[in-house]
Formats: C-alpha cells, structure tokens, sequence
C-alpha cells in the first residue's frame, strides 16, 4: 500500500473534477482555485458540459486532458461517482479523493454505491481517499480541502503528520488549534468514509515520511481498520509518539459517529485500553491533543519515567490550582524539604525573601523579579529528583521584565530537561512569549495545558518502560 | 457590616502609604499613580521620609494630609502595619486595604501580627481588607491592585462582581477570561488573608449592589467564613446566581493553600455538597467560571429544568464530540423521531436534503447555507420537548455568510429559549460573532464551553425545582 500513497500525496498531474462554470462556492471551484494558484501540483478542471473558468480551458472528460493525470479529486453527486471512476480508470489514474458525501454513511444504498466505488478503484489499482471526506493536505504539492483558503488558517510547516475521520474537526479544531498554538504541521489527511486508505494505510505511510516525527489521529469508533491501527502502533510508537483522540465514547456519541461516517459502534474501555498496550498516548480532550503534539514537538527524543516535578510561581493561587490538576493527571509535586527551601531563600532578592512560600508549587510572589525565577529554576534543574518544571510566569507584576523569557531559556539550555512556561494569552505578551519558544521552552495559555503537557510526558515514559 | 463595606468601595479620600520616591515599580507607587490618573477618588502619597513625585507632595503621614482620607490602601514591611494603622485610626479612617504580604500565611509570628493589626482596626470601627491581597477594583471611583496597566487587561464594566482568595488568579484568569469572552463587571475584590472581611460580607455586600446581578467567588479550603457564606448563599442565590470556584480540592494543593493565604484544609466532598444544597452553582474548572458567568449573562431571568437541547452543527465530527461531552455533563441530546427527521429534511435546501444527518445533533454538512441553519433552527424551538440549542457553526464552509449570526439573532427573539453558538476562535470571524452577540445569542469558542453553558442552565434549573 505505502508506494500508493505515495502518489496520493505526491501527485504531479491532478484532474478536479465537477467544477461549476456557474458557481465560483463549488466545492470543485475551490479545489480547482486553491491548487491552480497555491500549490505546485499541474491542475485541470473537469465538468462534463465544458466552457471555460477564467478563460482557461474546462475539460468535458478526464480522457480529453493533454497530460496524464495521476490523481483525481472528484466533487460530483454519489450517484455519479462510479461513472467517474471508471473513466479515471480508463485514464490511468493512481489515486482518487472522493469529496462527496451520499454513501455509506447514508443507509444501505449508499453502502451499494460506496461498495460499487471501491471495488473499480481496486480492480484499476487506484488507492481511494474518502468517500464524505475533505481528502488530503500536503503543501507544497497538492491540497483538496474544499474550504475558501480566506476563511481558514494554517499551522506552519513542521513535522506532525494528523490523520481524521472528521474533516471539520481535523481543520476547525486541530489545525486552527496548532496554529494558534504555533506547531508545525507536514501533511493532514480527512480520511471520510475510510472505503480503502484506512488509519493503519496512514500510519505506515507517516512512519515513512522523513518530514514526520510525531503522529496525531482522531477516530470515532472501532472497526477492522482501527484494530490493524492499535497493532501496528506498536512497531512505530518507540520511534514516533503516536498521539490519538477518540470520538464517539457517550451511547449517544456512537449513535452520531454512525450517522457521521457510518462507524461502528465500540466499547470505550476496550479502545482505552487497546491504545495503551500499543504506547500510544490517548488524549482524552480537545485541548489534551495540542497540549501533547505541542510538548512532543520541543521534547520528543526524551522519552523519560516522569514521577517529580517543580512548579514555580508568582501566584500562590496558580500553585493550588497547579497542585489540584497535577493530582488529578498523576503528576508528583513533592514538597521541598526545610532544608531546601532555605537554599532556595538563599538565593532570592531581600524584597521576596521573607513573603515567599517555597514548599513547590514555589511561590515568588507578585514582588519577584526575572532573576528570582532565573536562580531558583537553575537550582531546582541541577537536583537530580526534579525531572521537570511548570514556570507559571505573570508578565503582570511590576519587577518582571521582557527579558524573562530569553534568560529562562538560557537556564534550561544547561539542563535535559522539560520545562514549560505558562504565559497568559494576550496580545502584549507576544514578545515574552517569543523569548521562551526560541529558547527550547514551550508556551501554554493555561495551568491546565502545563499539566497536560506532563501528563504526555509521564504517559511516554511509561509507555517506553513497557 | 454592609454599611462599612459601602465605605470601601466608594471612599472620597484616599491615601496610599508607602510609595517610593526612587522605585516607580513599588507597588503602592502603581496604586497612586492608578488611582491619581484613572479614578475619581481624590489620592494622596505618603512616605515617612516625604520628599516629591512629580512635582507633587509626598505628605509624611496621613495625619498630615489636607483632607480626612476615607481609606488607606497600605503597602510597607509587615512589621510597620501596625504602627501604620493606629495612624490611620487616629486620623478617622473609615477603610483600610493592606497590601503587605508577611503575615498568617508565614507562620506563627506573621498571625500575632495580623491579630495585632485586627486589633486595632476593630476598636477604630475600620473596615479591613487583606492582608496579603490586591484588593478592591471598584471603578470608577477606586482600584488597588498593584499591577501595571499597561500590563493588563480589564474586563468592560457589566453586572457581575468577583472577589477571590487568590489575587493573582483574580487578575489572570477571571478578568483576563472575562475581557476576553467579553463578560461585564461591576466590582472584583482579592480577599487575601480575610483578617477581617470575607466571603460572607462581601457575598451579602454584592447582593445589595443595583448593578449586580451574578456573583462570582473563588474560594480556597473552608473556614468560618466560607461556612457562613454557603449558609448566606441560600438567600441570594435564587434572586442572584452564584458561581463558585474551588482550589486546594487535593492533598498537595490543600497544602498549598495553606502556605499561600493561610487557608484551612477542607474535605472537597463536603465543600461540594454544602454548595449545592445552597443553590450556589460550583464551576469545577477554570474555563467553566466563565462559561456559568457568561451565559447567566445572557439568560438569567430564566432559571428552568433544563432536559432536552437541540444540536445543531455543520460537521459530524463536531456533533459526535457534543454528543460526548454532554453525556458526561448530564445533558439530554434525544434523538429525533423519523417524522421530525422528515419535516426538518423537507425545510432544507436541494443540495443537502439527501446528505444531511437530522438525528440530533442535527448534522446539515459542510454544503449548509445560512438559510439551512436559520429554518431548523426556527423548526427545532418551536417544539415544546426542546429547551435550548447549541448551533456550531463553521464560516469556514463555503455557504455560510458574515449574516449568519443576525440571521439566527432574528429566530432566537421569536422564543423564550437560551440558544448558544460555537464560532471559531479566530480575528477573521468577529463580525459573525458580533452578530450572534449583539442579537442576544453568546458565542463559545470551544464545543467545551458550549456544554459547560447548558450545565450551567441545569444546574441553575435543579437549584430552582429545590
């Protein structure tokens, strides 16, 4: 399978085919547009009736293009899709993305039509995306997400590699979240129906790719292809994280995720615990599958048996909260000894020397400055017992400057360990923010994100202790 | 007490003692400067030492001042306080909020200090704030908190009023969240150490307040004033809804708190129970505190029993996570029978009557219009059996326009019924936001918070049938 997929995200001819010489919001348009003007696949669009779009020529047929098209991105109603294929058959195309929805997630007709679908790509060795599916994203080379490019954002390239059975989650949810959250992105893939290329084909696809380290999935359910998934999970994982959200978990959830793409109803237990046997890590929220593709981003050649952490703080408040979320993710937080916290006292300035509390979560207090927070993350890195440390700076408090998050980065560069930042989620702190990312320390908006990034890292360490 | 409190929040006069005439960065120097360009109490420096701030007097004590100030906002060593405040007695100061941190949270020595400044504020008939806190923000006419402004952000004025435990979760999360969900406040206290005044006096203090209609609090462990807050509660809460949160609920962060403002270690079960019993509404995380408090904004004139919502989305995947996340917050998604499935269908245009999915969540796909969304949406709270809808709109696809949001604004106002919508967190769609907004439908950025809204409404319903 892998050499197919290797022309469905590396195509050099592709054909769009339904485009509307009437309706620039056709899905095909968009497809057409997007790929003709951003990406550097060769494009032609293709409607039956012919005319033209921008003066540029519209194919009537996939067999009257002037090139040998080597995929085929097909936006036509389900009952015309069959049609199609053989024509893209007849044409020597190796890959095909079926955008329309009308199939199997529409009752047993449509299962029919998905059934007659699959079994010509077969016949004609063309490996199908889809069908009900946005298809696939790799830039530079081709993109067949039919969503007006002006409307949407994109994360950065980099080198997660995110598969979905949702493509509206896959892009309102975990694209726009890595892109707020600035990580990088190589290729993404809507996978629908899953009729053919399944999580597993994906898997091994991604574990191939040189430009992918981490692996993130959405599914909803479990079937035949998801159980090949958890098995062969086990093989990648020890070289490339594998970080997996589940839809579908509620009764009512599964009853949905049958209507959504006609997947089969699981027993959450057994998925939990199947995805765990294999090391994958399984978020268990929307904002864990960030918070863990984020922290794995800065840290992913540390896999470690995470049990103690430092948290430092200016705010006796975030300690608490700290404190309660950690017990909840099983982190350890363990209380410094009198002996330790007068080193640590030691080292800060007069003006916070007798108000902060430092039986970790530390607490600087409001009155801190960069150099407390410098001396006291140096001190507590160099102990062997703290693995790694949640910074809970408040760029609000008069004695902090600019620079905190530049020096702290020059304190973890000495040490190898995890350390993250929590940064409040204000335009004005862009540059403090900055300071860290470029250091090796990533940001979070929240105390939950930091402890959800030490969760990721103690699941990974328990996974790789297995 | 009420008539003190009254005292706290509108003073006339105000001195701040311990500003600097070399640091522009001590904290009583941010509080002056504050208050001398931002608000409307008349303000004055002291310093033992006088000398000038910009060309104005710095007046050695209050006994010197012009004017008999109303409040002292206090911010030197904590072991000049009590010298400080039989100053403050002896020039017939009505209010004082002390800043200072070092006193029961340090131990021993720090609580014979604060019994000692309790002391004399009782016999002088002062109100105390504090110590070791931020305060009160009251504006217009006064703001203690000692942060720079060119370093926060501050909620628009509205009609919730906050007062916290923490200080600096007051500040970097509610009023951050708030600002940026767009939530009004009235007033925000930080209690600190609660020497004096507590959650009590402020929650029957709130409850008088004309331009207050939710109240919110973070609490940390219980004591004596929590207990007779929760006990005060059951009076407010049904005129006034009460969000509370709280911290220190594991054993380290019990910990933590005890270290932090010298809070005692309380058994979260029992916590949990006592606030429900008061009607009082418990936000179990920190994205929830404004969930509840953003939604009663929207809709507190309604308290119902809420069973049954409508879900009304243009992906699957995102009606799969609802299904979900309600199921774990007890919210009922009943599924719909065929007839209604039928009668929806027949309301929707050409293009998606043969691909949606109308079992509830009603899924309208990724080709829905504004149109689609504005009649199922009209058909679904027509029917008595549907209490509330969550629509997740996606201006990502290409149908939808900037209207969509005043186009449901304009159904919403035919019905009596909370409606919540999710649109995407990105500075692309404010106007869509606005237009849900401003036509009376709040705006989530998360499926999460949606949910957490309809939580909200039930808990708010179950508190009523009580």
């Amino acid at each position: 399978m892998e050499a197919d997929l290797q022309a469905m995200f590396n195509p050099g001819t592709v054909a769009v085919i339904g485009v509307s010489t009437s309706n620039p919001f056709h899905p095909a348009n968009i497809i057409y547009n997007k790929n003709y003007y951003g990406y550097d696949c060769d494009v032609f669009p293709i409607n039956p009736r012919g005319g033209e779009l921008e003066r540029r020529r519209v194919y009537r047929s996939i067999s009257e293009l002037p090139k040998k098209a080597d995929m085929a991105i097909v936006a036509v109603k389900a009952q015309i899709v069959p049609k199609v294929a053989k024509e893209c058959a007849d044409a020597g195309v190796r890959s095909m993305i079926v955008i329309s929805g009308g199939f199997a997630e529409m009752g047993e007709e449509g299962r029919a039509l998905q059934d007659e679908l699959v079994e010509i790509c077969r016949s004609a060795s063309i490996t199908l995306v889809g069908p009900n599916c946005f298809g696939v994203y790799a830039p530079p080379v081709v993109d067949s997400f039919f969503l007006p490019p002006e409307r949407t954002v994109l994360p950065r390239r980099g080198n997660i590699a995110v598969a979905s059975q949702s493509g509206a989650f896959l892009v309102d949810q975990i694209m726009t979240n890595f892109h707020e959250a600035g990580i990088g992105l190589s290729v993404a893939v809507s996978m629908g129906n899953k009729a053919m290329v399944d999580e597993e084909d994906l898997l091994l696809y991604f574990a191939g790719r040189d430009d992918t380290k981490i692996i993130c999935f959405y599914i909803e359910g479990i079937d035949e292809g998801v159980r090949r998934f958890i098995a062969s999970a086990k093989e990648v994982a020890p070289s490339k994280p594998i970080v997996v959200f589940s839809g579908g978990k509620s009764e009512r959830g599964k009853a949905a995720a049958r209507s959504h793409t006609a997947a089969l109803a699981a027993d959450h237990e057994l998925v939990e615990g199947a995805l765990r046997q294999s090391g994958i890590l399984e978020a268990e929220t929307e904002s864990e599958v960030t918070s863990f593709c984020k922290i794995l981003a800065f840290f992913q050649h540390r896999p470690m048996s995470l049990c103690n952490i430092a948290v430092l703080s200016s705010s006796g408040g975030h300690g608490v909260l700290t404190s309660d979320l950690a017990a909840v993710a099983g982190i350890n937080v363990p209380e410094f000894s009198e002996e330790r916290q007068h080193e640590i006292r030691r080292l800060l300035e007069p003006n916070i020397q007798d108000i902060a509390a430092l039986v970790n979560p530390v607490d600087l207090t409001g009155s801190a400055s960069d150099q407390d927070f410098e001396r006291a993350l140096d001190y507590l890195l160099s102990k062997d017992d703290i693995e790694a440390a949640l910074v809970l700076t408040l760029p609000y408090t008069p004695m902090m400057t600019s620079f905190v998050g530049t020096r702290l980065g020059q304190v973890v560069k000495k040490y190898d360990k995890p350390v993250v930042a929590y940064v409040p989620n204000l335009a004005k702190y862009g540059m403090v923010l900055e300071g860290f990312e470029l250091n090796g320390i990533p940001v979070v908006h929240s105390i939950e994100e930091g402890v959800q990034m030490m969760k990721a890292l103690r699941l990974l360490g328990d996974s790789c202790a297995r």
